[in-house]
């Protein structure tokens, strides 16, 4: 199942702000570059959990929020069209005899880079996980954390039980009770969440309780404690265990962060942190980089703006290794036409 | 001719972008300041020189031109309403007795700073003088850099030699012109420039050429090489002197970024770039910081970018000076309702 490798001057692991100017700051230098990520949309973090939050400490930027930063970044990286991988997660990381980086991702995606740029903030943004033993055997056959619409579709007109009570959850449950009746093949879905009561927006939480109402979508509180081949267990506050026959249990409990398998690429962390210098915010491995939030360095705080210098300096850092032969001056954006084209924008 | 000082937390020399920004950091952290600047507006040289010219690489900002970046920075620092001290230059830096900063402008404006930050970029931008030997000693009372209008309308009617071929020059030569004629008082007006030929906008060359072939405008080619009491002096292309009475001889060549003072502070410059280190870039005058084009350390880059790092470490480096007995803690402009209410933004 190993596709050929994609050869790359470098390899950025986030797609977060910091993550998106690495890739610009490269770009300007010339310096070819893929972005990775964990959640199926660029952001990190800052569309993850404050994507409609205000933002005001962005430089030249009095007042944005997580999504318009974002998106005022996309909009910069633009002319680079550097090609992002998401949805997907580095799990490994070792070097070649050649001194490249290899590279794999969870969905088998491997990359031979000649510089890693770790960009991860708090981690990866992965799905909450139910913590009931021997439960990973069914994970991808009748057991799905914030599934896709084909992996749902898969079961219209099956049973099936939904875990969680956010907007992810709701509308999953929403979903699969319309898909199995468009398809007249009449099939019980049953949400399960903890409490009675949603955190989601309005308008979902209303469809929801109409369709409990019309006993179209079923609805246990308590929690998944057991799942085997047949059915899944529920404990109810009360400790009373419900069952119920399921083809599958799809669980929406949300994502948070983990910094996952960087903690074992030998960085020498400090209390999760990646330490670097601050010339070119090398780890001590050489050609792997680390900047914004993930880093830590004397004097570090944990700000964006902090992140974009950081990118820069490591954007610099990389050229040594890139450009082995050859000094790259520094030139402006306001001055070069070698960046002007670069950037796709008008000589004057 | 001692004033008071001005007492404060901090003073902020140059406001370029960076020291725009060096005032928003402070104000997040309490810290008032106040900025002082050579020029006789905020944006150093962002507007001096590039005014109109794109920017491409603020992060979160895809173009800009050095104007638009100083008057986003003039909005995001307005909260904090930072009093500017501008057309003035810093020429003393001092320790006082008790650990503080004494520091004077040319201009006579005295300040007590418990912490400095020098946002100098280049050097501060003062006219380009005349290099006549003795001529100093006219400076003030009949010669004049880039007069402003009250200083112009003080010669009303009476003959001026206007040295320069740039707009500045041009529109002074007009002004005088048309000021003389509105009084009813004739008077010589004379154009000296080293070539015939200006560069300067054209409709105002275009006025220019028509005063001079009106007769209104005098004009001579060649370089103004003496000055005395009764007349000035003008050397011609072709080695002629030439010698007009005068009132006064206004000289509009430009201004050029100087170092200057800040040479002779104790900073150990390193070819004219301040060292600082990469924590809280500080001089190696503690509570004098250094931030944007001025300072250098291993892995300096002289980007805008890097400065706003910088300014964001220096603040940082300034609370432990200014609030010596308490730990600041972190908070983000996302979630902060203190920071909210230093911005004066809504809580939600």
């Amino acid at each position: 199942m190993s596709a050929s490798p994609i050869e790359t001057d470098a390899l950025v692991i986030g797609a977060g702000p910091v993550g998106l100017f690495q890739a610009f700051q490269l770009g300007l230098l010339e310096i070819g570059c893929h972005i990775v990520d964990a959640l199926p949309h660029a952001g990190g973090q800052c569309v993850e959990l404050y994507g409609d939050k205000p933002i005001y400490d962005i430089p030249g930027t009095p007042a944005t929020t997580g999504r318009g930063l974002v998106e005022s970044l996309l909009r910069q990286i633009a002319p680079f069209d550097v090609p992002m991988h998401l949805g997907q997660r580095v799990a490994t990381l070792a070097r070649e005899p050649d001194g490249r980086w290899r590279l794999a991702t969870d969905q088998g995606t491997v990359f031979r880079a000649r510089t890693v740029f770790i960009a991860a903030g708090v981690g990866a943004f992965v799905p909450r996980r139910l913590t009931i033993e021997g439960i990973g055997r069914f994970e991808g056959s009748r057991l799905f954390y914030h599934p896709d619409a084909d992996t749902l579709a898969r079961f219209t007109g099956q049973d099936v039980a939904v875990n969680g009570g956010g907007d992810d959850a709701l509308r999953t449950a929403l979903t699969l009770v319309a898909q199995a009746r468009a398809s007249g093949r009449p099939a019980r879905v049953t949400l399960v969440h903890r409490r009675d009561g949603f955190q989601a927006d309005a308008a979902l939480v209303a469809e929801v309780r109409a369709a409990i109402a019309a006993g179209t979508l079923g609805f246990v509180v308590g929690q998944p404690t057991g799942l085997d081949d047949e059915q899944v267990e529920v404990t109810r506050p009360d400790d009373d265990i419900v069952a119920a026959p399921v083809a599958a249990l799809i669980v929406c409990l949300g994502v948070s962060p983990r910094l996952g398998p960087i903690a074992d690429w030998g960085l020498a962390l400090e209390r999760k942190q990646v330490p670097v210098d601050t010339a070119r915010y090398e780890t001590r491995e050489p050609g792997v980089f680390a900047v914004g939030d993930i880093n830590t360095y004397p004097g570090k705080r944990k700000l964006i703006v902090c992140g974009f210098h950081e990118a820069t300096l490591a954007a610099w850092g990389a050229t040594t290794i890139v450009f082995p032969d050859r000094a790259v001056p520094l030139q402006y954006t306001t001055t070069s036409t070698r960046l002007h084209e670069l950037l796709g924008v008008a000589p004057n």
